[in-house]
């Protein structure tokens, strides 16, 4: 067994932690006070600052542009990154963008490579993946409300989508829609790409969440689709392969998400000794000094110190076999780290007294934005569920072989 | 023993739940979404229509034109207020001008009760309470760097407070400042009375908070006090009195902010219920069939209830005695009823999904503002160790006494 | 309303404290080591002075030799007598005798009353309530292996129980068997008076808990019913009357049994704040000092007084009506109050270091026998279940009224 | 990275598990509920067993007779050994043993080596560890009540010690006593050998723990010295060294210790996965078809996952440097995992329902006993604030380097 990071990315990552914490640190209170826009001039520049550096596309091959790190490099990059909200963002593997090149890469055509792809890998636009509606529950892919009807060459969109992160100013959108509707049920939905300025696609609003609108990549919008035409060479990979292309996107990424947090847990640790060591309660009394607080330094520490080790093993494992095989390790770290970050931002907030509600720290941002963590993709009860059935598979198939 | 509400409030409680769902439930998105200032006329008329059916100022004196209940009536009724984030203010007994309205009945002579009290009383001005200093912890009120010196006739004020609620449009501030900063620990501050429009009386910005910088009654301003002077009329109280005002000025405050919690957990809970029967995760499978969701609802009722009868016995015995003699048991409501709020809006959120997350229920709202209980008035960590001193004192004397 | 125990017994609660403390406290460490059998005849004689002072059966009618209190006042007087693992058998109150009198008060016959009643009130001997079976989840009482078969004017009993408490040395059985195997659900059982030296009524062992096999009343009995045959005079209740005898016996013997856990949680709280004075971690250092101690106590503190009340109520709202209308308060107090039992147990215990796990206080037992709590009677996921599927019937009613 | 095993241990790792499974498994029930003498024999072939398959002494060097593993190895392999309560013993790797023989091995003269260590290794004999005393908080190693007083050339030893794991048929004690009450804080006691049948050495009694007193190995005996005089030449190490030599036996003996836990948790986990399949709470119903149940199995899966991989890290880093460089990790761990054991044991127990309280499975052993791991070898609370106060250590001088 080896648990140090290998050789070749240890000094990486401690450059990568530098330039984000000097070069992205300073634009986060513009960002969460002014927005997005507020901070996306600077952003482009920091973009190019990164590409210059190397460090462009960290999630993608060497050939296409990237770092071509292995998957276990890549989440030790991804905890780096997630220090700051920003910095996804100006690595250029940011989600929803960073799990659409992987699906494009794997299932679109050449011609859509070359005209979806490729200006995604440069940085020239963004895009969204619309599959959660309001009517219909999440956690249930298979049981779309959204149709698309074949008519001549073409499909015919009609639907409703919303919570669809960075749809404001996206380029394109790969959207799931009921193709067969009577199929199987695993094989109902087909996803499509759709470029945002097709008649039929509506961007309605940005959907006030946690109490902003957002605008640009931080904004979740509500989507209509009312008689949107596509032609079908914009169809990705088969007709009924919806569900599968959706659950292959969400293996690795889901491994990036978790590791996104660990950096989300760390930057709130520190925040959290650093203000304990410099805020008094009385003259020459830290907070440092008090066993309640002691007893969360502790605690979080413990904490994501396992779920980093429980997600770089997941990496590890699926590294050397596939996302399918551990999709049961990969759902128990779902939940496992969703967990571990509530806990953790929790007791950074609490240390920060009325500090911790402002957004003078990153802590509010973490605090209302990342609460989603343990809904998107799939509420944790969702993964918990899953998970328990194919770990019991196990003891069922030993139970019957002893019998 | 006898737990039933007094008769003669059984009516007005329904009456009034009416007239909140009805009347203030329709504000509420636009309150979210674009802010206090955008509905503060809608809440003029409100307030008109409270007048009209004698439900003005539940927590004061008929003879100054409240409603005249007892400590246990107007804890009810704030549990009924509580279920909307705009209702206290409708009836007029929003925090902070509620316990500033206390302050003034108690402490304030005859002149400064005409000047400041009546227009409050009145709803025609707001107040806001400065204590807390960004560079002090909140947690020692004994601790203060704003000042004030005696000079003539008058007090010159310096100094910097934060998170004043409501200071932004307020008329006056009462503020705590250093008197004599070599007294004893308790006797240091004297409170003052501070027209906003008093030169030396700095708004400087309201502090964004969890994403919003907010306006009006809903926002949280940094004071700064350049030598500020006030005529030595507005003292309030004697001179040094600071702390021991403060200290009586919480007490009933918390119960009232404890029942208010108690009405935002029922309104979670109702949304929760409703939610879990309407959203189906499958065609004919609602979320309310789900075990996970059913332990929420049952959990969260069973916590609520047991939450609401630890203030109402609270405030019952403070009735009976006062808010000194009831002490420990507020410091344990404080905590108690705020981490209860927690986890039962963590639950109502967490089985709205992606929607709890939106504005579109007030759970959102809920779920980023109510973290301050936890923290403001004292975060839960001193009013666990204040409690468990005095509650510790009890055996200390048992045991000394059985030797 | 009003929160103050009834003035009558006010005096009483207190002189049984007195009596718990001096008279069966003392036995409780013969009780830990060396067993029930070994402070037996001790207990009689306790027995003998409970009856002199007029605090016999405090659950019963005064006609029939009890204190003919109200169901809140037996609750409070619960919670003196939970202080002690002793006290409920020194009342004559324990369980399951307690509720077997209450079952046989409402649905034997008078021959039966005078058979087995009578020496039970006199106490003369012990009883116990055979429904839990090993091959069948003690959740569901509509499911039962045990058969009783009618044959001539006899029945015929045959299958397995277990967890049986004081099956040892009990006088007879109330024994729940399936006598219309194809009967409506809840009418498939009937209950059976069984006298336990009725051959064919074996009693195979004590079954070892936690480490101790027990015997006499403190023991789990496992018991084989091989062709058991009792005149049909025995039947209690009516065929099929099995299930509907049970729910009612539980109800107000709930409450019992929570406050029961209530006493149990004061004597855990009284002594984590005596050994927390006492226990210095370095000289003069005592760990009443440290802040982890002082948080578990203002918690607990918190926590019993919030769950003693919301028990309380539940008596209350069941003395004004009927366990059957309170009965989902009565499933939500059964596992909030266990879980709270839970953690004060646990709390005290780590507050006690080693000596905790000792049976020199009488933590360890309570650790090891109120585990039980969240498990019999219905484990607490069922309560949760049956609680959210009735409080989610009023939203759902007043959802499909309100269309 | 590579989170493999060992590729040399794998094949050992499952041989250990299917020999614990067949061999030791069976002789559990008896230890349960009869002792450990009555296993004891029975034991002994076992041990012979182990001998002959070379797996005795997992901790210790080849050239001693043990197996030569390094330390990431033994944990695996400690894991696999804390399946059963009887595995460790019968490996000769039981605490205190094992802890006694690391002491022996660095800090024995050559005659104390022959005389006390030899037998230890051959398992000839057993021995304890006698530090913690009645009167004094375990969590204070500096603050000895026990005194030994040099006479001649003898010291002789006067004092109370409790809680001493095996003294019960022990050849010898390793006991910490204050020689020298005014020296520095960690330089005032000394560690001796003191064989138990010196005179003086008194084993007053097995202290009755969670309901049984136990013999033997398993058993915590209760130790006065009066006036026993013991030669100089059984000092363990020089004068005053006592803190020091326990400070060096804690580290590795952490890490064993935790992943034992790690074993009690993953048969837990088989238990209950085994019993929600088996389990019906209705007809084809089972409890592994429960929400409930199958959240519970996804957390405990993930938590132990998370728990061994932090251990296994702290092994694989203390390993690369020493037990005084990762003694911050040690400290997190040992609460870590023992909380994670705590939980993951509780939703065990609940999954069995009554069956979870008796001794038909290892739970209920497992619930009373490792209760203790919260509390042993220094409470959960004082690893929290050592571990908190280094860790802050860092942020303090990087803070005052910026500067």
């Amino acid at each position: 067994m080896n648990f140090e990071p290998p050789k070749r990315i240890q000094t990486l990552l401690s450059d990568i932690r530098r330039f984000v914490e000097r070069e992205l640190y300073p634009l986060e209170l513009t960002f969460f006070t002014d927005g997005f826009a507020a901070v996306e001039d600077a952003l482009a520049q920091k973009r190019q600052d990164v590409k210059a550096r190397g460090w462009w596309l960290p999630q993608i091959a060497t050939e296409l542009g990237g770092m071509g790190l292995s998957l276990v490099e890549h989440a030790l990059i991804a905890a780096e990154l997630g220090r700051s909200p920003l910095a996804h963002y100006a690595f250029n593997c940011q989600s929803p963008d960073s799990g659409n090149m992987v699906l494009l890469l794997e299932r679109a055509t050449s011609s859509q490579k070359e005209r979806f792809l490729k200006p995604l890998l440069e940085g020239e636009v963004r895009s969204c993946f619309a599959v959660t509606e309001p009517e219909r529950a999440g956690s249930n892919p298979t049981w779309q409300g959204t149709t698309a009807v074949r008519n001549g060459d073409d499909y015919v969109l009609n639907g409703h989508k919303w919570f669809i992160t960075g749809a404001d100013g996206a380029a394109f959108a790969i959207v799931m829609a009921t193709t067969n509707p009577d199929g199987a049920l695993h094989e109902r939905s087909s996803m499509f790409i759709v470029p945002t300025d097709t008649p039929g696609f509506i961007l309605e609003e940005n959907v006030f969440t946690m109490g902003r609108q957002g605008e640009g990549w931080a904004s979740n919008g509500e989507l209509r689709f009312r008689d949107c035409r596509i032609p079908k060479a914009n169809l990705l990979g088969g007709e009924g392969e919806g569900y599968a292309i959706w659950q292959e996107r969400l293996g690795p990424s889901r491994i990036h998400q978790c590791m996104r947090w660990i950096g989300v847990c760390e930057r709130s640790y520190d925040l959290m000794c650093d203000f304990a060591l410099k805020r008094e309660v009385g003259p020459g009394e830290p907070l440092a000094d008090k066993q309640f607080v002691q007893g969360w330094i502790a605690e979080s520490r413990g904490e994501i110190d396992a779920a980093r080790l429980l997600v770089l093993d997941t990496a590890w494992q699926t590294e050397k076999s596939n996302a399918i095989e551990t999709r049961d390790r990969i759902g128990l770290i779902k939940f496992h780290v969703a967990q571990t970050l509530g806990r953790v931002i929790d007791r950074a907030v609490q240390i920060h007294g009325a500090l911790g509600l402002t957004d003078w720290t990153p802590l509010a941002y973490f605090y209302r934005t990342e609460r989603g963590a343990r809904l998107y993709d799939g509420t944790d009860e969702v993964h918990k569920l899953n998970a328990a059935r194919r770990l019991l598979r196990r003891y069922r198939e030993s139970a019957s072989g002893g019998a």
